[in-house]
């Protein structure tokens, strides 16, 4: 993501005669200790970077735009790394994809500048989160949404919603405040809002940057206003109060995906 | 189902002093060994009833509308017993889903005549089948779609699916031809229909019963015909054939929905 204000990050060092590539990465999450190889544990980066390692022979190292939590699933994680130039994008996308267990795929794979970093260049995500809001709950989606019994308030939920969008300090909204602070908790949504398709509430939100758990901090907030158990200008307070000690319980990680990252045009050029 | 003509169903013999219950059921079918109960294997109906017993601290008798096999799924199976009555359905329903696992859902409860049977008043069955027709898997169909990488000519399918409509003799499209045969292997389907939804495709099949693997094996040719590999004139000649050995290999469990049974209104009246 975006350097925090007055805190750029590290100059990015490469190898200029390596390639660069660009992975955009769907995974269910139900199955992973999350995005970030850990010694021992069935994470996404741990598979991806064995499946590098399987077609370069050598280790390599495998950016992620961000972390996702256990449970939390992607649509359009984008990951980066650099090496010899081995494959086109097309046949490198098959390769992988037949070195992966079925729960991760590659869906997109192009070849960029050594300078792309999928985490420094990151413009904006988004993500996507989703509530089965109906008294039975569905087998199909157990893993998948967050089943909320009981009935929402839609349009308290959106007016909720819209407060979120603009410039804000999220720090009622993270579960880590100690660690955000010192990297700054002013964000701008550019989208906050909520559809739905039959029982399927899908709240977006699109930022420049996300604090740790912000999103289902945000979504729990916002269920609990359409539960009728916290009023919008309660909402608007708690967003106001910038103190996590105000935040109402955060939403299961199961409900969330990670789908889309953006990036200037011009860092994904070859 | 209907019996077949000629030979009606055995008497269905049951106490008049009970209660009906007519339970729809919605199940994942991924880690079930199909609908029918089997010692040491978990089964729909095994859970099913250890739920029934539970409640009326007593063995319970359930009987589906028919068999699914393993790893098939099921929005609208449908399955009665009579018991004691205990609850109303509200009740019932509620104090049963406490008691299933997550993958096995009672999304609806009804107190019925004592005299219905799931599967001997059954009219009509729909199945659905669903495709993932893509090049690249998608993480979150693993499960419940079969993938089908290659392109699928919708126009051929279509007019391959109309002409299964009507009355014929199906023995082409079934597993079990000797079973079958006994029985008589002649459906009228009321739908044969493909529809689509960005690149996943849907076929509809509503029949007054179904033969064994019937709905896979029309699903096998189907996609055959959609790849090319077989005419749609080929494939109404294996279908006049009626011949197993003619047919095509049936398409995966995986993609197959048992989604709606209907009865007579009269039989499901209290």
């Amino acid at each position: 993501m975006k350097a925090p204000p007055g805190q750029p990050f590290p100059p990015h060092r490469y190898d200029a005669s390596l390639q660069g590539h660009k992975l955009t990465v769907a995974y269910r999450g139900t199955d992973f200790f999350g995005w970030q190889r850990q010694a021992e544990k069935r994470t996404v980066q741990g598979c991806l970077e064995e499946a590098l390692a399987k077609l370069w022979k050598q280790k390599i190292d495998l950016q992620g735009s961000g972390r996702t939590d256990t449970g939390v699933h992607a649509l359009g994680q984008v990951a980066s790394f650099n090496a010899p130039r081995l494959h086109n994008a097309v046949v490198l996308q098959r390769a992988l994809n037949a070195n992966l267990p079925r729960d991760v795929r590659v869906v997109k794979c192009r070849l960029v500048s050594p300078a792309f970093h999928a985490r420094f260049d990151a413009q904006e995500k988004t993500y996507r989160y989703l509530v089965l809001n109906q008294m039975v709950h569905d087998p199909f989606t157990v893993d998948t949404h967050w089943h909320v019994p009981l009935p929402l308030d839609l349009p308290a939920m959106r007016k909720a919603a819209a407060a979120l969008l603009g410039e804000h300090d999220f720090a009622s909204f993270t579960s880590n405040p100690g660690y955000e602070r010192s990297r700054g908790t002013i964000r701008t949504l550019r989208r906050s809002s909520i559809t739905h398709s039959g029982h399927v509430l899908i709240f977006h939100f699109t930022s420049n940057g996300f604090l740790y758990r912000m999103v289902r901090n945000l979504v729990g907030g916002l269920v609990k206003v359409g539960l009728g158990k916290m009023t919008v200008h309660d909402f608007e307070r708690i967003l106001r109060a910038c103190s996590r000690s105000e935040a109402p319980p955060n939403a299961p990680a199961h409900g969330l995906y990670l789908t889309d990252v953006t990036y200037p045009p011009q860092r994904v050029s070859k």
